[in-house]
């Protein structure tokens, strides 16, 4: 079991999202083409990557922004595996579409990962979102970080590391994938 | 002969120096991690990787402050190649140790990029440094970028792609080195 930030798809000059994103486009201005990796027909190299990270999963840690997307819906991001919100205010119960499947937790990211630890059967937790990544970063709580590189400079945006001043974090590099659209990067955090 | 963002050590957080960077410490607390790579003996491929860069480079451009480690000195970063510096006040052509080796000009990047071009021998122009990099971005004058990506986190410094909003350039991966302690990619801005 590690806590892993995965699914990350990032332009080179490390947005994760395109200028001005908001709840009915995510991915902001532009942004879409980073998950454009993504898309049917997915590459097969892009095919065995995702579903190596997703039969990994056990529990996806996420912010407020992230869970938006399914406050009303039956499913996660990833079906049925079990997801841990980090908010300052959590929902009514009859407010969560799929109340078994989301834990709201209050109390910051490290008992966000460790609720999510004993979700997660033994497999790994993964961190969705650039605040949670953040967050697992400055407590020192990450173990592997799994970039999806993709080929253009967006300008603006969302950063994926952003507030992390006085964060130092030595990596080793585990991984390259090269498919047709994406460099996909899997670094491990040297202890 | 094509205008090439080339020689950046940057980390996977997107700095090319720790905090801090001064004249005598020029890539910032903790910044010497991102040049490690260069340390001999080298991997072989970074060996034929640097090689191959210096042997397509012409000429040089760069800023003020990638100008400053040589303004007594007799010879370049890239020994005898041709430099184009960008700056607001030239120095006095007796301030300057190798005149034969660096032109001045005020008249901005499109300016520099094309005296680079005159100098080059038919060779590509190098830019050297966040800055100019980050001018050629905006003016839309890079055909190419080599990014030395480097497994560590620095938390703060000077970023590479910054000061870029409204920028939007697609690119496609050619070439990706994965050296022992780096890894190098490479770029084409497609048009």
């Amino acid at each position: 079991m590690g806590y892993i930030a995965s699914g990350i798809s990032m332009s080179l000059d490390g947005f994760v999202t395109g200028p001005g994103p908001t709840r009915d486009r995510p991915l902001g201005e532009r942004g879409e083409v980073l998950h454009r990796w993504l898309d049917e027909p997915m590459a097969p190299s892009d095919r065995v990557h995702l579903a190596g990270m997703r039969g990994r999963t056990g529990a996806v840690v996420m912010g407020r922004n992230g869970y938006a997307p399914y406050e009303g819906t039956a499913a996660g991001p990833l079906g049925t595996t079990p997801c841990v919100v980090l908010t300052h205010s959590p929902p009514k119960p009859d407010e969560v579409g799929a109340p078994e499947l989301f834990t709201f937790v209050t109390g910051g990211i490290a008992e966000a990962l460790e609720r999510a630890g004993e979700l997660a059967g033994g497999k790994d937790v993964v961190l969705h979102g650039a605040s949670p990544v953040q967050q697992a970063l400055r407590a020192g709580l990450v173990d592997e970080l799994y970039v999806s590189l993709t080929p253009v400079i967006l300008g603006s945006g969302t950063r994926l590391f952003d507030n992390l001043e006085g964060v130092h974090v030595q990596l080793e590099r585990l991984q390259v994938v090269m498919s047709p659209g994406v460099t996909h990067l899997r670094f491990q955090v040297r202890r």
